[in-house]
């Protein structure tokens, strides 16, 4: 038993917000032990049932082989970072501004001006706590915010940094101290509604005028029209707008301009914005993403951001010494994508798996009460599979950040060698784990049935803010192919005799590897199924056999007489295939490196069978890659086939365990399938209640269309 | 060119609709050649620009090698068809009565609002056009919903059809025409919130009381609580409940009580009921999915569904008949979900790839224009296959509906032989086309990049309205189980030496195979990969191998002393791939028989290369099952992926027709993307324009958080 002082201790600092939660989460005034009281639903008095833990879900708790509380130190890097997570989380759920009402209920003015409200709110206290550091407003932010995004964000994530980084040492002074006392309020205008990734085919026009020193700027088509940019709408008074820079007949291309777009006093748009909201989302409904139309929109020259490069006032432009630090902001906020997916996936995994303890349906044998449904081994077959993949990620997301800052280091002295393969990996991974999370996401959704649908089970909500980033900060099919960019150069490096480091050294055993698969497929595999390390290789082998196939298919194409261009258009698909394969490879590889710091028995135990799922699945999943260059046997993918039925059932006691070892609160989950506590169907009800729909007992259609309906037939 | 009379006459059909359309859809006023006209974006004065065609869409049109019309008859069973759908289509969008707002701008009142005036208006008008057909008036229906469900959905759909099937005459006499003039407007209560697919489950009680003559309805627990059934929430005055019957002290298993649960004359809820909406959903906003909670509610005895059992008045009990009758209808529902994927599909298709047509991003050759991104390998492969999948599930739902009605004239005769087989199938393909088809909407959504996740592409409603078929009538893996349990039963049948009939009868070959795959891999595969028969037959032998697997799988459970049930649980990944494989082989058998009838020899290349593309396509994807089974050689894995590649390029020139043929109005699309004209950035521009954000310039968020936040700091 794994229930020790350290887990007690969380257990009492997360029933520091009893009496601040409006949702009724944690109303127990207290227990000694969460297994001693039993769930009272089925009594006749249920309403009034005592908040006790749910039995199924307490006993599952109980069945842990490992101690919770040292693995969610292990996922949040150390004791030391847990516990701080824990009371900058406890400032939000203790804080009574910020008991809202779920966003599901609002309308979307509502729910837009809630979170104006909150973002607000969260700069006044995160300046009253003295909290500044990055990563500790993050905990505060994520927490104050649920499953939503912010209103401000992009002044946050885009405006400030972009002053930062892009205003010569004058204009700093006078912009940074209007953004940072939000007078200036901003956003980073670029995208356009006809233009999205690529940069040079943006059309808005700035136009220098030296006879009255200003830029002119202009939508010249509809297509050109700013599309996209979070808080253009309504929320911002500023936004850097990303223009084609025409000087003295010249065009020079792309540079950013700080463009007033409302009064700062009135907030009404200024002559010649127009400016709006570009309506409803899949998700993103607190975001009030904007267009912007400009129609001979005068700023002064000094509105250039002119730290790299300059329009002089007789209209003379001077050229940026060449950078590749804006790289670095790419692949630093691709690298935080990765994180991202490991949330949102654990995030669903802890709903679905919790859920899936406390739901009983239907029967494995006849006469016998009904199951819980984590008992069924398709269940367990949609469920464990992305718990592992949970934990891959989370792990990659801590890899990706500590290269991001030993390489940052690198670059700050001026060593930029290893951005390119930092480059490549960030944007292979952000697809990779990007895609695979929206998957997941719906897997688990749908894997609690009718109830999934609701938006109580938070679900639907998780899916539609975390789906964009396939698409955003570089569309997955464009990184996919950059990484393959990569690949394939390094591929034909260590042809031509380079020899490569790094993860992609692997290429360069490609010499003495057969191209023909099939005349591989002689060789007998080597590999045994049950070592982590032998899988890894494996899962290599994939990875550069797959990069040799589409560095031959370009190879192919070109000798027939195609372009270099057409060339690889037309082995795109081969190129976004060997980009996955490595993603893959590198997801394995790091899961497996990372086992190796972990000390505890128990936890290495069931981490390892967590690691050995995760990468037998991905290999029956892929089985035709394997099998097609012989890195596996036939014999060996069956027994693949059932040796991942038999870690299921390994699993089966320590899942529970394992999403609470995410250690995410009910708070930030607001999910009423995924309660700590398994008191699902009581909170479920409690939560219809508060429909919108149910504010009357007659809605007004009846009066206005149904009764009429009867006398008119 | 294949823009004959019959496309003409189509487009001036199309257009009768002008006047009375408020989207600005349809506003040129004449044009005598979709290709004589330009599109005038480019232009300065782009706001009054005329509505013309999108160049590139026009010539994409023109470059069609089949005539898009007669297409349009194969896919609505015959020319009579499509006339007749497109003026039933034309009584909508000719009708100011529908002129209504996006729902997507309106709060969630306001949707269910619209949708009870929507329901109460095609009452009438398809009482005044005289439409009675139940495919006509589903034509009718679905035209005047768009992407939306219908408020009194399961009025028609489940309350009336109980009523008809469950009352005995006097019954029927009394609530059939409450029912039909909208006295009693009903729903169906049988899911609760503790319970779904497992009827046996369910808690509700209604107790006999002989001193009344009454049933005493009860919902003993939170977990008993009715939850789920459509109008349950506000729009009906009636349920029919299903509960567990005690009569006598005796308890009776699971019978239809019709319980009122509101006044027929105010609309409020009765005594003893607590009623009321479940909350918002992922979708199905426009529907009040309700919650019943029975509070010792009275009912007369006559109230109970005495068709088929009846409870006497002294309390005695009177067991039903045998019936098989109820079966059919969820054949009936099952079969009719294969053709809702068909169509989810096809709309999905339209939109991604017209808007493909007409989108400009990126450059394949530097320095020449942005290509349409229907040029890229990548967006061919992700969104061909899907189409060549429309295509199929269009056949397959054809098929299912042919065999339901062939196999109900045989049940009408009292010869049930055939329903076990239609009920396996019904099962497995509403799963097999409704997970496909829940996954490809999402692909084509991103596929449009950041503006698919705009409400206006209309793939988000799309993806919310559609995604529950994968959980209602029948969740798709307990489905997927129930169609192993017939192949099992057959195969082992077969091994007993019994000769199978009908679309299992592949499984009698299954004496003749080596039952380890891997022995198998010596023989020479003898597939033609270019011919569609020989995909067929190796997709046929793949789903008789891995049903054989799944039986042995179960055996060897059985050897190891688990009881059938466990064995049954144990290898239920093995089951449901089984299902899987034998679903994919029925849907590419009856793309390949389909060609077989059809005579137009461009419409029949054009639909060869497209099954070619959907079988290729399956073998890529599961390339390891065919590998396993040496159904295919390695060589020939490859040699597909090439094909496809040519495939894939020879279809590009006929995407949009072949889109064009599904003949979606723009009305029922709803989607700014998808349009039919490809004037896309125009009207994102003007439906933004609409959205409820911009109904004022400044939010008032701003006077009251933003402003006071200057100050504070």
């Amino acid at each position: 038993m794994s229930r020790n002082f350290p887990v007690r201790a969380s257990l009492r600092l997360r029933r520091k917000g009893i009496a601040g939660d409006p949702s009724g989460y944690w109303r127990v005034a207290s227990y000694s032990s969460p297994f001693s009281l039993l769930f009272c639903a089925q009594t006749p008095g249920f309403r009034s049932a005592s908040r006790a833990m749910n039995p199924d879900i307490a006993r599952e708790r109980q069945e842990a082989s490992f101690d919770v509380e040292k693995l969610t130190y292990i996922l949040d890097g150390g004791l030391e970072k847990t516990k701080r997570r824990r009371e900058i989380e406890s400032l939000v759920f203790s804080d009574p501004d910020f008991n809202e009402e779920d966003p599901n209920f609002l309308s979307r003015s509502e729910r837009y001006d809630q979170a104006v409200r909150k973002s607000a709110q969260m700069v006044l206290k995160l300046r009253e706590y003295g909290i500044a550091d990055p990563e500790e407003i993050y905990y505060y932010k994520r927490m104050a915010q649920g499953n939503q995004h912010e209103a401000l964000g992009l002044h946050f994530t885009m405006f400030l940094p972009s002053l930062r980084s892009l205003c010569d040492p004058q204009q700093a002074n006078k912009w940074l101290s209007l953004a940072e006392s939000f007078q200036a309020v901003g956003t980073y205008a670029q995208t356009e509604l006809g233009h999205g990734t690529h940069l040079r085919g943006l059309e808005t026009t700035a136009t220098y005028d030296p006879a009255t020193q200003e830029f002119v700027l202009n939508s010249p088509t509809v297509s050109s029209i700013k599309w996209w940019p979070g808080g253009l709408g309504k929320t911002s008074n500023h936004a850097i707008v990303l223009a084609q820079l025409y000087s003295l007949g010249n065009r020079h291309g792309l540079h950013a301009f700080i463009v007033p777009i409302r009064d700062m006093t009135t907030h009404e748009p200024l002559p010649g914005i127009v400016v709006g909201d570009i309506g409803p989302k899949f998700g993103f409904n607190e975001v009030d993403n904007g267009f912007l139309k400009l129609e001979n929109v005068r700023i002064p020259r000094e509105n250039m951001l002119m730290k790299y490069s300059k329009v002089e006032p007789d209209g003379t432009y001077v050229k940026p010494p060449s950078s590749k630090l804006t790289y670095g902001t790419m692949v630093f906020v691709r690298s935080m994508i990765v994180g991202e997916s490991a949330r949102a996936l654990s995030k669903s995994c802890t709903i679905a798996i919790r859920y899936s303890a406390v739901r009983h349906q239907s029967e494995i044998r006849p006469g016998e009460p009904e199951p819980q449904i984590l008992d069924y081994q398709t269940q367990q077959y949609k469920l464990f599979p992305l718990l592992a993949m949970a934990y891959a990620f989370t792990f990659v997301g801590q890899y990706m950040t500590e290269i991001y800052h030993r390489i940052s280091e690198d670059i700050n002295q001026g060593d930029f060698s290893q951005l390119p393969e930092l480059h490549a990996l960030s944007a292979g991974l952000k697809a990779f784990t990007t895609w695979e999370t929206n998957s997941a996401i719906e897997v688990c959704r749908m894997s609690c049935g009718g109830h999934g649908y609701s938006r109580s089970s938070a679900l639907p909500d998780i899916y539609v803010e975390f789906t964009p980033t396939c698409t955003y900060e570089g569309e997955n099919t464009v990184m996919m192919l950059q990484t393959a960019r990569y690949l394939v150069k390094s591929y034909r490096q260590a042809k031509e005799g380079q020899q490569l480091s790094g993860i992609v050294s692997y290429l360069n055993e490609s010499q003495d590897r057969r191209v023909q698969p099939h005349a591989v497929a002689a060789r007998p595999p080597v590999v045994d199924i049950n070592d982590l390390s032998s899988l890894v290789e494996v899962y290599k082998q994939r990875a550069a056999i797959l990069v040799e196939m589409a560095a031959k298919s370009i190879q192919q194409e070109l000798q027939r007489r195609k372009s270099q261009e057409d060339a690889w258009n037309n082995s795109a698909i081969d190129l976004v295939r060997a980009s996955d394969a490595h993603c893959h490879y590198v997801v394995v590889k790091v899961f497996n490196d990372k086992l190796k710091g972990v000390g505890d028995t128990a936890i290495h135990s069931v981490l390892s069978t967590l690691a050995l799922l995760y990468a037998m699945h991905g290999i029956t999943k892929n089985s035709g890659d394997f099998l097609l260059a012989a890195l596996v046997s036939v014999p060996q993918v069956l027994q693949i086939s059932v040796r991942m039925k038999e870690l299921l059932s390994q699993l089966r006691p320590n899942v529970v365990a394992l999403v609470d070892a995410f250690d995410i609160h009910d708070k930030k989950l607001n999910s009423v399938l995924g309660r700590y506590d398994g008191n699902v169907y009581e909170h479920m009800f409690e939560w219809a209640r508060r429909s919108p729909l149910n504010a009357t007992e007659v809605h007004e259609s009846f009066q206005k269309y149904l009764k009429p309906l009867r006398s008119k037939l």
